[in-house]
């Protein structure tokens, strides 16, 4: 009896959805889970997610939550949603939370992964979860370069023009980038932890810190380009296939 | 002028392909190296693999070579091929060999890799490269089966009943298996070399000691079911999936 609310961490790969974000048209994460959960519970569920991901952006943890009236078991419910759910989409975990919980609003700080391959060839394995550059990075200058974006900043030039928020304001508390070995591949990683995110950040300051990486801009231009507030003095939107959702916290 | 023989070690996603060797009405992997490269070189190229892999195999090291009496650059060469291939396939390293070099004669071991997902869900980023077995699988006792496949023996037991050869005698010089940490999964990783491998040996082995990791055969029955060269005895023939051609040695 009563409400209750459900948390779950959840992983899936993008490449065929057009975001999270339930749309009319294309298919998203949200609307495959509402449907799937309505199908289950057999009582129209409403889910929230932490945060929108793009068209294309993976997740390995992404929080959601939801509420239902109805008993059920929470290992039966997270077995039949993977066995209902497309297998672009997992759930790892799921439990009762408090009926305050929100997926968005009670998140306190989120982290990407963006990966890249840096090498003369593209990889098969990687082609849908990584982004190839076939110039050599320079790995301290992008580093150096990163170091300008931690802290909290108006971050107006590296988001999309037309959706930015009253307050432009985030704050950036680590910005890593390394070489990592992985079993098939050697793999750039960039790691990005923020209290939240303005749309496409990770993708434009990935796209200048790229520029940076392979001599085409001074690692100290990116301390320009972000006190101009001036979305065109940025790099490029990098693609969205190289960006994973790794963790949401909610301490 | 004369006949070049080049050597080029590529990897590829098998998906998609009928394996590797060509037939007439199913696209692999060879037709697709032939095709592109007789584009590139405008004369009728022929591939040798230093082995088949199955429909849906994975190669990360797979060895062909192939003759032409064209002179090229092997750089601009490796990058042309790579533009015009599929993108599940990559050419990782082109040389010029010996003239008597054979990609499957010359060869003197093989290893392949195969990977099982062991927990309770599935994982879409690995629903195409690994086996998912949900019962807790016991590493010691899967060792201690492939103990007694290590060594020069008989496989008849392990392989397809039609196309045994005359000679089903092979070599297995290593065969492990251990939990590994990969940056998204904890998978089950199992690695053979052998001189050569019979036609889906890899595959049976597998399935027999995925018996005996689940505890519905005993370690010692793998010694009894080799000796009975009898394929009706060994386990399932695994997905193929999960299997990965990871090195073709020369020396």
């Amino acid at each position: 009896m009563g409400e209750k609310n459900i948390k779950m961490v959840i992983e899936y790969d993008g490449t065929n959805y057009a975001g999270f974000q339930r749309q009319s048209k294309h298919p998203t994460i949200q609307a495959e889970l509402e449907i799937a959960l309505t199908t289950i519970l057999r009582e129209k569920i409403k889910v929230t997610g932490s945060g929108r991901t793009d068209a294309g952006v993976h997740a390995l943890y992404q929080v959601i939550n939801f509420k239902t009236t109805k008993d059920c078991n929470l290992n039966r419910l997270q077995y039949s949603l993977n066995s209902l759910l497309s297998d672009d989409i997992s759930v790892k975990k799921t439990e009762e939370v408090n009926l305050s919980f929100h997926a968005r609003r009670s998140a306190v700080w989120r982290e990407y992964k963006y990966f890249v391959l840096n090498k003369s060839y593209p990889s098969p394995f990687f082609k849908k979860y990584a982004y190839l550059v076939t110039s050599e990075l320079d790995i301290e200058k992008m580093k150096e370069a990163a170091h300008f974006l931690i802290g909290t900043h108006d971050f107006s030039s590296f988001t999309v023009l037309a959706s930015r928020p009253e307050n432009p304001e985030r704050t950036i508390y680590e910005f890593t980038c390394e070489r990592k070995d992985f079993p098939v591949e050697r793999l750039v990683v960039f790691k990005i932890q923020a209290n939240a995110f303005l749309h496409n950040m990770v993708r434009v300051m990935l796209g200048t810190l790229l520029k940076v990486g392979s001599g085409n801009l001074a690692p100290e231009e990116v301390k320009r380009i972000l006190e101009t507030r001036d979305r065109t003095q940025a790099g490029p939107t990098v693609a969205a296939k190289g960006l994973f959702l790794t963790y949401v916290s909610y301490e």
